[in-house]
């Protein structure tokens, strides 16, 4: 793999080609060029070729690519072959919606633990997981060697509940908290999904128009 | 406001600065600069200055930025100044959770309707709404003339309901559902909030390193 900086739209795209591969494979493609996937995705085929470029060559002039192998190429690239164990803090409504729903294990993720502080919740089961009090956080992580922490629950506590985090072990935070958080470690990872982020792009578009232009991304 | 095309990465910021905005107003300062925010957002004073400079003049040389004045004039540019009605489709542990947890009113939306499938969900009551069949969807819509719909249900149905709300009358939809949607009015607004896309994207830093680097969003 090439060491040149690799652009973050570039790396935000990679889910996503993922995504459009894995909707053809289960419709019983084997092979695509950059041409029909650009037009399901609705960006041009030089756009895949050149993204795709940054991690080594994946097609084949006049043939295209191999879905299935492009596929798991991709998986690789993001990761998700090695198994990453995770916990989750605060077992409220978004909690459960993601401990029930969400297919961690697609994606290469286990879920070991869940938490909260909430004596309702403590002990109650979710999909496999009992809901545990968040003071056996730190000693569960060491113990299992967990590096990732998703965090559900109320945006007052995610900073001091991060560096609790950060100090057993965490590597990487899936952060739906609406808070940025501030990690003094620089090689502990932070995505963050803020909800309303994503509602004032709308909001946005709504109220500007798309201008029936393609949203370019670069 | 300026009729050229602004990039989409500039639009993304929008929101980001807003959220940083308000934490500064929140400790009682009155005006910033673009070094100060930029300091506190970990992005260069000079994009700052960019970004905003698409949309107007909002700071004085010498003065740096009134925060309140530029709130406010960040807010309306992402149309928050406006009421939007907004329906949520599915009312499961995801949609719940968005029901009682964010504030739409904050950003100008206003949520009229909760709608399910399940006999189990529907009139049983979250935060002031009653959950309602999802075949009053189109009806209420009419009705109340809303126009957005929040897509909180199971994604196998996604397509289908999406083609009857904008047959409705809506015109911007959050999709939190894991499917791209099939929409061919052009004039409606799609948001996407795919949580598998948000863990790829930390699964490929976990895996690569940061790289001890600034992320560049352009």
């Amino acid at each position: 793999m090439r060491k040149t900086k690799i652009s973050h739209n570039v790396i935000l795209r990679l889910p996503r080609y993922l995504r459009y591969l894995e909707e053809l494979r289960n419709r019983g493609v084997v092979r695509t060029s950059s041409g029909e996937l650009g037009r399901l995705m609705g960006v041009t085929p030089s756009q895949i070729r050149q993204d795709l470029s940054c991690y080594g060559e994946f097609g084949q002039q006049g043939y295209g690519y191999n879905v299935e192998m492009l596929m798991n190429a991709i998986s690789d690239i993001l990761g998700t072959t090695r198994e990453r164990k995770a916990v989750i803090i605060g077992a409220g409504n978004l909690g459960r919606a993601i401990i029930g729903k969400f297919p961690f294990e697609q994606y290469g993720f286990r879920l070991t633990g869940a938490y909260d502080l909430a004596d309702s919740i403590i002990g109650t089961e979710i999909a496999d997981l009992t809901v545990r009090h968040i003071d056996r956080l730190e000693e569960d992580i060491r113990e299992t060697r967990t590096e990732v922490a998703v965090l559900t629950m109320s945006s007052a506590s995610a900073n001091a509940i991060a560096g609790r985090l950060i100090d057993a072990g965490v590597r990487g935070i899936w952060n739906f908290t609406n808070v940025d958080l501030t990690i003094s470690s620089p090689s502990v990872v932070v995505e963050n999904l803020h909800f309303s982020d994503s509602l004032l792009t709308l909001s946005y578009y709504m109220t500007h128009g798309k201008s029936g232009e393609q949203r370019t991304d670069d």
